[in-house]
C-alpha cells in the first residue's frame, strides 16, 4: 500500500487537543499508586473506558502479583502492528513533599502551558498519547494504518513479578512488528531520545545462618555470628569501591561495538551534578564524565542494596546473631543472562568457603537490546526529524532496568512525552503540553511509516 | 578484737528466717523492670526502708543514667568494713512467656521449698541475703563486726553508664577492705563459686557513610556504597568464623597462670549442652571442652552484635545506601585496657583503608581480676566451707562482663544465693530457700572472718 497521509490525523490532534488534554487531566486525577486498590482499579476501568470511547477494544485482566492489566487493540489496515507498552501506577521512587508542589499533585492544573501531575511524565502521558495517536485517525474519518497493541500495566510490585506470565499467556494478541516503549523523553535541546535498551536484574537475597538462635556473646570465643561470616561473604563478591570480584560475573556482558560509543558520548551526562549530588571528588575507577557515561550504561553492577542482623537498638545488647541477610541487586547488561550469572555468584561463594549461604532470588528480568542499525529505529528517528525539526539522540544502552526482555523477539523503541526536568517523582512533576501534542503526532507518523516497512 | 562469735547471729537467722522470707517475698511483688520507672522507685523505697527497719542507714540517691541508686550502711564495730554491690533490676535479658510458670511471676509463692520469682535469683535474693546478714547480728543483740556498705543500683541501662561518676562521687562512703560482688551460685554439686572477675567491654558503633543520601542504583558503576564498605571493613576486623585479626588486639591481655589454668578445669563447663544448643559440630578453633572453658574466660572477642543499612523491606529497591552501621561488642579480659583496644581498632582501620569509618562509644567498663591468693579469698572459702560443708570453686576468670572495675582497688570475690539452674531471666526463676538461708549465714561468717583479718 502506498505510505498514508497523515495531515488529517495530524489536523485532528490539533482540532481536539483541548479534549485531549482534558481527558489526560481526568487520568491524572485518579491516585494511581500502589498502596491504594480501589483507585488503582479505577484507573484501569478509566484506561479501558477511553480506548473504547475512541473505537478501541479494551479488556481488564486480573493477574497474578500484578494489579489488573488492560489490554487494548485498535485495528488497523493492512496487516502491521505496532506494539505499546505503559504502566498506569505512579510514584515509582518514594515522593516528595506535597507542599512543595505548585498546586496539589492530584489536581491536574495547568500553569504556564504545563499540566503539573503526580505521574504525568511517568506514565500517564504516554498512556494517553497512544489512545489519542490512535484516536485522531478515526477522528479524521480513518481507519489507523497499522494495529495499534497496547499493555496498560498497573505494577503491584516494581519489578512487574507477573508481566512474563501475562505476555506468555496473551502473546497471540501481543504479536506486533515492532513496539514503541515508554520511559524517554526530550533533553535539553529538544531532541527526543530514542532508547534502545533496558538492563536486566538479578536480584537476590543473601543469608547467613550460624545457629538456630541468638545465644548469650560470652560465647563468642566458641560460637560463629551469622553478621561477621555474612559480612565476610559479601567482601568476597566486591571490593570496598563496589568493584565485583565474582569470577565470570561480567562475561557475557555485550561490549558496545565503537559505532555504540560514539553514540553514547552523545548522550548528555552532567558529571559535575552527580559528583555535587553525591558529594565526591571524582567516580569509581577516576573515571571521566565521558567514560562514566559509558560506564553506567554499560557495566553490571552489583549493589548491596541492604544489610540487616542481630539487634540494632541504640543500647548495649549481648547476643552473637544467629542470622543475618543482604540483599544484592545485579543490574545486568545487554547480552546476560541471569541464570548464567546465578550461577557465577553460588559458585564464587562455594569457593570461597560460603557455599552455606542460602542464596533467594527475589526478581529476575533479561536486559534487552534493539540494534541500533534496525530498521525500526531509523524509520522512529526520521519520524522524530519530522514532528519536531531535531535530530534525535539514540541511546543503544540505557542505565533502566526494564522488562523490555519479555517481548525481545522485535526491535523495541522507548519514546515519551516527557523532558529531563519533569521531576518525575519529584514535586512538581509536569510536561509541556506542547510536548505532549508533538508526542502523539510523533506515533502517528510511526504508525504511518511502519505500515509501509519493508 | 578476737575473732567474733558468729553462734548467735546464725541462731537469730534460724529464728527470724520466716520474716526474712516473707519480706523477700514483698520486694519479689514488686515490678522492678526497667520499662516501669514508677515500679523502680517502688523498688529503691522499699529496700531503702528495708536497710532501716533493721537499724541502719540508706539514702536513695537520684543519678544520672540510672534508676535511684541506694546507698545503705551498718555501722559495725572495729575499723574494717565490707562493702557489698547488688542490682535491683530484673529481666536482664529478654524474659520468657509468663504462662509458662508455676505461678504468676511477680506472685513471689513458694512451692517445694522454693521460692518462685521473676528476678529472685538476680538479684533480690542477694539484695535481701546481705540485709539480712547485717540484721541478724542487730536481731542478736550485737553489733555487726565490720561496718557493712551496700550499693543497691537501679540499672536503666544494661552497661550502668552511670555507676562510675557515682562511685567516683561517693568514694569516702564506699570505702572498704574487701567487697562481696554478686552473680555467682552453687554448682550442682552444692559448691559455691567465688568468683573473682569480670570481663570488660568496649562496645562500639561502626559507621560508613559514603554519600549524603541514598541515591539510585543507576549509579552503582561511578559511587560507593555503605554497605559494600562496612561489610569490607567488618572483614578486615575478624576471619568469619570470629578470630579477631586486628594486630595488637590481644596483646595487654593478662594470660592466666598454669595455677589458674588448673582452677578453670575444675569449674563445671558442659560442652555437649552448648554444642547441642548452638547445633554445632564443634567449637571454632576445634577445642576441646576443657581448652573451651578456658577460652570463653580468657580469650577477648569481638562480636558483631548488629549490622544495618540501606532498605530491607520485603521488595526489590533500587538504591545505592549512603550510610551503614555495625554494633561491635568487645568483651575485655582482665589486663586490657579499653582505650588501647579502641586504639587497635582505630589505627587498623586505618591502616587498611577505612579511617573514613565514624567509631562511637556506646559503653565501656574496664576488666577486673582479684588474684586467687589474694587472703580475702582464702577467708571467704573457709567461711564457705563452714557454712556449707563442701570445698567451694574458685573461678580466677569468668565470662561476664561487669562494672567491677569501678572498685578496683580491694579484693572483690562475687558470692550468690541461687543454682546454676536457677533459670534467671526464663519462666519459672526460683531460688531454695534452703540456700537462701546458707547465703545470709555466709555472709554472716565473711564479716566474722574479715572483723580479725590482718
Amino acid at each position: 500500500m502506498p505510505k498514508p497521509d497523515t495531515a488529517a490525523a495530524l489536523a485532528a490532534v490539533d482540532a481536539h487537543f483541548d479534549e485531549f488534554v482534558e481527558e489526560l487531566q481526568q487520568l491524572c486525577r485518579i491516585r494511581s499508586r500502589r498502596q491504594e486498590p480501589e483507585q488503582m482499579e479505577a484507573t484501569a476501568e478509566f484506561i479501558a473506558g477511553s480506548v473504547r470511547r475512541w473505537g478501541g477494544e479494551a479488556e481488564i485482566i486480573p493477574w497474578e502479583q500484578s494489579y489488573p492489566y488492560v489490554l487494548a487493540e485498535v485495528a488497523g489496515e493492512g496487516d502491521k502492528a505496532l506494539l505499546h507498552f505503559t504502566h498506569y501506577d505512579v510514584e515509582v521512587e518514594p515522593a516528595g513533599d506535597d507542599a512543595d508542589w505548585i498546586s496539589p499533585p492530584y489536581a491536574a492544573e495547568i500553569h504556564d502551558g504545563r499540566l503539573y501531575a503526580r505521574g504525568v511524565a511517568d506514565d500517564k502521558g504516554v498512556i494517553m498519547s497512544r489512545i489519542h495517536a490512535a484516536a485522531a485517525w478515526k477522528l479524521a474519518g480513518l481507519t489507523p494504518p497499522v494495529t495499534n497493541r497496547i499493555i496498560f500495566e498497573g505494577k503491584k510490585w516494581l519489578h512487574s513479578p507477573g508481566l512474563g506470565s501475562f505476555v506468555q499467556a496473551h502473546a497471540d494478541r501481543l504479536a506486533s512488528d515492532a513496539a514503541l516503549w515508554e520511559n524517554s523523553w526530550l533533553d535539553g535541546e529538544d531532541r527526543l531520545l530514542l532508547k534502545l535498551a533496558e538492563k536486566g536484574v538479578l536480584y537476590l537475597r543473601l543469608t547467613a545462618q550460624t545457629l538456630p538462635r541468638d545465644l548469650t556473646s560470652q560465647n563468642t570465643a566458641l560460637l560463629p555470628a551469622a553478621t561477621a561470616r555474612l559480612a565476610a561473604a559479601l567482601a568476597q563478591l566486591q571490593r570496598p569501591d563496589g568493584t565485583v570480584t565474582i569470577p565470570g560475573f561480567a562475561d557475557d556482558a555485550r561490549p558496545p561495538t565503537d559505532e555504540e560509543r560514539a553514540l553514547l558520548e552523545k548522550v548528555a551526562f552532567d558529571g559535575d551534578f552527580l559528583r555535587k549530588r553525591a558529594q565526591v571528588e571524582r567516580f569509581t575507577g577516576d573515571l571521566d564524565d565521558q567514560a562514566a557515561a559509558v560506564a553506567i550504561r554499560t557495566v553490571p553492577t552489583l549493589t548491596v542494596a541492604g544489610i540487616a542482623g542481630g539487634d540494632m537498638r541504640d543500647d548495649v545488647t549481648l547476643g552473637i546473631p544467629s542470622t543475618a541477610s543482604a540483599k544484592l541487586e545485579i543490574r545486568l547488561v545487554p547480552g546476560q543472562d541471569p541464570e548464567r550469572v546465578l550461577g557465577c555468584v553460588r559458585d564464587h561463594l562455594a569457593a570461597t568457603g560460603f557455599g552455606d549461604l542460602r542464596i533467594e532470588v527475589m526478581a529476575t528480568s533479561r536486559p534487552n537490546l534493539t540494534d541500533h542499525r534496525d530498521p525500526f529505529v531509523a524509520l522512529v528517528a526520521d519520524a522524530a526529524r519530522r514532528v519536531y525539526g531535531t535530530e534525535p539522540v539514540i541511546e543503544p544502552y540505557t542505565q533502566w532496568i526494564g522488562n523490555q526482555g519479555v517481548i525481545a523477539d522485535r526491535p523495541i523503541v522507548g519514546v515519551g512525552v516527557s523532558r529531563a526536568d519533569s521531576g518525575v517523582d519529584g514535586p512538581n512533576e509536569n510536561i509541556r503540553l506542547d510536548d505532549y501534542k508533538a508526542g502523539i503526532k510523533h506515533v502517528i507518523e510511526v504508525m504511518a511509516a511502519l505500515a509501509v516497512a519493508e
